[in-house]
């Protein structure tokens, strides 16, 4: 039975204590080795995916939160696209966290993600996240160095009260190397349908690369805990990242294994009801 | 060319001042008579639509707002997810409307709608609406015949304000026949996974059909405006519905003709950048 498969997808992915990156981009330590492969499985995941999460739905009591980080053109967006299309958008809330507004400036970081948290019964999908706050923080130094220090803590307190609350937070960092970066970010500026994308603030964010490295491994180091586990998605093949998203959601979802509530009412008579005195017959 | 076609679908389904409900659940006014050619269709459909969806994020100046009405079982949860399983989530931002909230009853009709208006760029879809404020409001007489009276102006007035500030409101009325409600509701009796979605307050609706019927021919005559046109989708069988509503959309999005916005940088010299001064290389 699929459903009693040992979460392989995320025991190989997930990160460690003091472990970091322990994946290329290219590599595929478990699943599919082509692209062929993996279009045939994600079918059966789709399926599974869709059902479990309208499970979900109808228990409304527990809820799941993806957080999505990489570097730019790493594959946020697509992920968000390829793999939730595969279930109802009823059921999911995307929240994209930009450069912060003034407002947002005058709070705690905490503050606005707070609001975008997972109502019960949904899955949330953070296109960045609170990690901007020890990512780009700290390598532009937009605040001093014990300011975001004391973030890491302040995270893994965040994320365990929501743990603690039914919320089943699961981080992904999709992991890019710098020669397929350099392949996206030309391609975008080539497809005229696609500059939109661009920003010459990403050539800046690029030049940073060793720092932006050390960063993301600061954050998956300390940051990946039992109750907020870490995942590193290699990304540099479209089709993997895909593929292995979709599976660390799918194995999460079986391990909670939301259920339908029990019908408050009396099945049989309604049946009765409808069949010999329907209103309308 | 695709792209040049007339509007045949909305033309075909829209609802004309005075006119009412001018088909019945199983009508094929347009479009596909089987469920293959349905389909074959939908392919092709949701690749415009997912390219239409983000040229509208691009250009992240209007919006588009989907308005499901219907009555139970006709399809509005299965609506959004077929038709939005065809384009990137990101850009969508559903709602679901369902009994209100003591909050929400202390305020006006309108200001829990008003918060969930899509964002320039966005598609919103709103899972029932305020015309529940005409509908079981009405049938119900859960106020008076002075309160419900007012709401038609109002509802007009606020669909103009929102098309004024550049959203498109398209109101789709899912049409199901009495006897393929009745199956349905069977259906979700027998079936313990859809046991949840029934309640028996669906039956106490079903007995005041007729009032119903009154009820929705009176908002789609008197709210079915220039600015927010109603269109009624015969809805008996599930893939007619889905092309239809699918194909309404695509037609408005074609109409709106979203531009992502040109580049606010020089694209040659980005490219020059990149290719012969990489900061990585």
């Amino acid at each position: 039975m699929a459903k009693k498969t040992a979460p392989a997808v995320r025991d190989a992915l997930r990160v460690r204590p003091g472990a970091g990156l322990h994946l290329t981009p290219r590599d595929t330590p478990v699943g599919p080795s082509t692209k062929a492969e993996a279009a045939e499985d994600l079918v059966a995941t789709g399926a599974e995916l869709s059902e479990l999460q309208e499970h979900l739905f109808a228990e409304a009591r527990r809820s799941v939160l993806l957080v999505l980080q990489g570097m730019d053109t790493s594959g946020k967006g697509g992920t968000v696209h390829h793999v939730f299309s595969l279930v109802n958008p009823q059921g999911v809330h995307v929240a994209a966290f930009g450069k912060p507004t003034r407002e947002e400036l005058r709070h705690d970081f905490l503050w606005r993600v707070r609001k975008q948290v997972p109502a019960p019964g949904r899955i949330g999908v953070f296109d960045r996240s609170h990690y901007e706050d020890v990512l780009i923080a700290r390598v532009d130094e937009l605040v001093p160095r014990e300011v975001w220090e004391a973030r890491y803590t302040a995270i893994n307190d965040f994320e365990a009260e929501l743990a603690a609350a039914g919320t089943t937070v699961v981080k992904v960092f999709l992991h890019i190397s710098p020669d397929e970066q350099r392949e996206r970010l030309i391609s975008r500026l080539e497809d005229p349908a696609k500059q939109w994308k661009y920003d010459p603030s990403d050539l800046a964010a690029r030049a940073k690369w060793p720092l932006y490295e050390e960063a993301y491994a600061a954050a998956l180091e300390r940051c990946s805990t039992t109750a907020a586990p870490w995942y590193v998605v290699p990304a540099d093949r479209k089709w993997y990242r895909n593929w292995a998203v979709a599976n660390i959601l799918l194995e999460t979802l079986r391990e909670l294994d939301p259920r339908p509530p029990a019908p408050g009412y009396d099945v049989a008579a309604e049946l009765a009801r409808i069949t010999y005195a329907d209103p309308l017959a």
